[in-house]
């Protein structure tokens, strides 16, 4: 698939200097269009090694205002980094909407290495890409532009380059503190690298391969595609994408159809006052040990909690809160978005919370607000809240995979504890304040929240991310359900090391299955 | 000092139980009131060992309303916390306002343990407390309530404390996986702590003494004297600290103490083409060089840029991005504050920007705003841009003092010259969208901004931080006074290792001077 990038193509000096005035101009008015859009856009540079990305980088940098363009590399990789889900890097270099972000290597970076060192097989290769599909298509969904360049040169003509870089003490390439070995295997690594763009090279965000032998013909070419892309992107609606907007049949409407888990839940039950003391104490000791174990073990904890208004959340959350050393957790409580949670994709402000190794972090609610009031009031549009429950559920998959220790509690009461609970809030001094009219407005979406509820129970109790539905109406019960399925599910966790299910080894280690899945391979050409 | 928290102060389980209701139902509705409000609110939980800081902490979040507090620790430091000045830390869990932060330790830890294992002498404990002074009081003059409590009790209590955790398996204390041992030696930590607590003992930032012998006692007194602080200051306005207000006289205004030094600046300099093509080859070349040497010695870059409209800084700025890799480097240009920023102290904004290790940050405008702009417009106060004078010289003499090379440009150019260039603007296509009404405007306060400038340069041209002033009139040389001026600093600074200037060890290794000093001063004991 290289061949379209070794035929020597090449821009004269003055052509360059003719054209290079016109496209700037073109892109700062680009840029500014930009600015007013709603458009994040991702720059992803890779290549052959001493292709110039570098180079082409500091090219975009000069022709674009630096006021909207920042530039991102992976290789300092920080602890804080090393300690979460390995797309977390990413989450925090995204773009605000109107503003560019160049990635040098991006998510491609690491995948390629560990296939080309034999740290991974083919397969998980190719679910490493499944997953950077899911996300690209995710971020394009959301408005934003991701483009893909690729350099490429001949063998001969890499030699070339690297020779003259070697004599050139000040070239950029020789100052880089480690250098890749790529160069060294040339066929290896173009292996790798068709097997990388073939699978990720989508209609919606496809990849640019750019012939790098000639440095104007590659800037021009560069700075021209992105212009094209920003120029097309600006002037269309965001693509959809309909052949992955499966959301499956609608569920049936009839009579009988509308029980739901949430109806068969027995609410009836309850713990005596009593049992509760006692069992609230030993859990609540227990929790706290766990939490040290945890800490100790360097595996974080996520804990979601969504449940219907006056469904006691707040409580549950503090009867773990009061147990768990304060150094060890974060309560983030989820209201309206801040502005710079606004400019980017509605998950950004959850991947921004995760907790460092060992600690926990207690969301009061979620992602999840996405398939629940946003539905419900309409803030989301309806492809916006549907195409929500995958994303979430590969969200969710990364934290697991990561070795993340995942629950999610739905606190479920009756309508007329509900309304019970409502006017005590109203009655009671302290309390007065947790009751709003908003509260009394959704009350009466009860019936459009409940459809809501169950569908998102159903498309989302994923094996590695199953909701613990909390029989709430008594208080004490639903509390020690809480805290016991942490405790069961933490216990449990910490004593089996954290399995990468996936089958992808984030930490660039030797997987002990590659070397034989590549021997195989290899003995099957 | 520490007598009043030896005197054996209990509560019986029947008044705490009474007064705790009445309690917290107050301090919820002061949390209500504080939230409306401007203020952030900082707790400082310091105190002998044993004495209970973390279940005090668990007490406030039982307390408290969780969707307001965070609480933090400080002991997992992380290298990207240790690469940047030592206080980045406590500003990235600094509250937003109407919010709570409760911070374990805070800024005292450090140096307490410090001054207590000998790693720094008095004299230098005393120069960092200083620094914390002037920090406490910048956030409160920003509306902060700063709220410190010590928690204290006899030693023979302390050592029942710790018999009776020890033989808890699920005491907290117990599950600390770093347990100081301060209480091994208890008179020389008490010796220390009253240094910190006398010298920091501020009316407008007080420490509270908790007898923490009995916990309801302590816990009672905790809640009451938060509730007690944040009413007060509710109720009240900012207290204005006159005494720290210097601003030193006005300076003269008679016709010819009005020349400046910006007037001094012979702005007819100038480079010809060919010098000047010569000259940011070379230069350009000399400063991609330098940033590599100094990723390689982990030195970071603090680049401001400053400057009349349209004077220039744009393409100084340009001219260097150019040269430096991208990976090096990223620019942060300064525009109006996002709601998160503006929901604390100015000076956080340029804070969560700061280098890594190694790396550059380039202020396209910085926090010179404040006496600029924000003087000039009127959108700060007068009192407010005054103190920010020393607000700044203090926040970048803690950059140098950790390392950070630190560069200050102003670009100059005449009134006729940006006329000019405003026309200019004007005429070129791909030049116009720098211009705007407001350029216009601010053009009419040009003697206004002269006096803010210059004021600005008397006052933060210190020696750990001047301003390179640069004519600017001609482009060309302008922009190699720059690059020269970076080069020739960089290349010096990193021939020599960082001296911490204050004399103050962010790394906690041993002091070859503290010992002998503490030798010194236990002798003349």
């Amino acid at each position: 698939m290289f061949e379209a990038t070794k035929v020597g193509r090449s821009v004269s000096k003055e052509d360059y200097k003719l054209q290079q005035e016109e496209l700037r101009t073109q892109l700062l008015a680009a840029q500014r269009d930009l600015r007013s859009s709603n458009l994040p856009v991702i720059v992803l540079v890779s290549g052959v090694e001493a292709a110039g990305k570098g180079e082409v980088v500091n090219r975009l940098n000069e022709w674009l205002d630096t006021r909207g363009v920042q530039t991102f590399a992976f290789w300092d990789e920080s602890d804080e980094e090393r300690e979460r889900p390995r797309f977390w890097r990413f989450w925090r270099s995204m773009p605000s909407r109107g503003e560019i972000a160049i990635l040098f290597g991006g998510w491609y970076q690491t995948p390629i290495e560990h296939r080309f060192k034999g740290q991974c097989t083919d397969a998980e290769l190719d679910g490493e890409l499944n997953r950077i599909v899911d996300l690209e298509r995710m971020l394009i969904q959301d408005e934003a532009l991701i483009v893909k360049f690729w350099f490429h040169m001949s063998e001969a003509d890499q030699r070339a380059r690297l020779k003259e870089l070697s004599r050139d003490d000040r070239s950029r390439w020789k100052m880089l503190p480690d250098k890749s070995k790529f160069s060294e295997h040339y066929a290896a690594f173009e292996q790798v690298a068709e097997r990388v763009i073939l699978h990720t090279d989508r209609g919606i965000a496809p990849w640019y391969l750019v012939e790098a032998g000639d440095r104007r013909y590659r800037d021009l070419t560069v700075g021209k595609t992105l212009l094209h892309a920003i120029r097309s992107r600006l002037s269309e609606a965001a693509p959809e994408d309909h052949s992955q907007n499966l959301v499956g049949p609608d569920l049936p409407t009839s009579r009988s159809a509308q029980i739901t888990l949430l109806d068969q839940l027995d609410l009836s039950l309850s713990l005596s006052r009593d049992e509760y003391k006692r069992e609230l104490k030993r859990l609540q000791a227990e929790i706290n040990e766990l939490a040290w174990t945890a800490y100790k073990k360097k595996r974080s904890t996520v804990l979601v909690f969504e449940g219907v208004d006056a469904g006691g959340k707040g409580g549950a959350i503090r009867r773990i809160t009061n147990a768990v050393d304060a150094r060890l957790y974060r309560a983030i409580p989820v209201a309206a978005p801040t502005d710079e949670e606004k400019a980017h994709h509605y998950l950004w402000r959850f991947w921004r919370h995760l907790p460092r190794a060992g600690h926990i972090t207690l969301y009061d609610r979620s992602w999840y607000g996405r398939v629940l009031v946003e539905r419900v009031e309409g803030f989301a549009t309806d492809s916006e809240w549907r195409r929500a429950y995958s994303e979430i559920t590969r969200f969710e998959e990364q934290l697991v995979d990561s070795g993340v220790i995942l629950l999610k509690f739905w606190l479920h009461i009756s309508q007329d504890e509900q309304l019970k609970r409502f006017k005590d809030r109203e009655e009671v001094p302290y309390k007065r304040y947790k009751i709003t009219d908003e509260d009394w407005r959704n009350r009466e979406k009860w019936p459009q929240y409940k459809e809501a509820v169950n569908e998102m129970v159903v498309r989302t109790s994923t094996q590695h991310a199953a909701w613990t539905l909390v029989e709430g109406n008594d208080k004490p019960y639903a509390r020690v359900k809480v805290l016991r399925t942490i405790c069961k599910t933490l216990s449990e966790s910490l004593q089996r090391d954290p399995v990468p299910t996936a089958g992808y080894l984030p930490c660039g280690e030797k997987h002990p299955e590659a070397d034989k899945e590549r021997k195989r391979s290899n003995n099957a050409k």
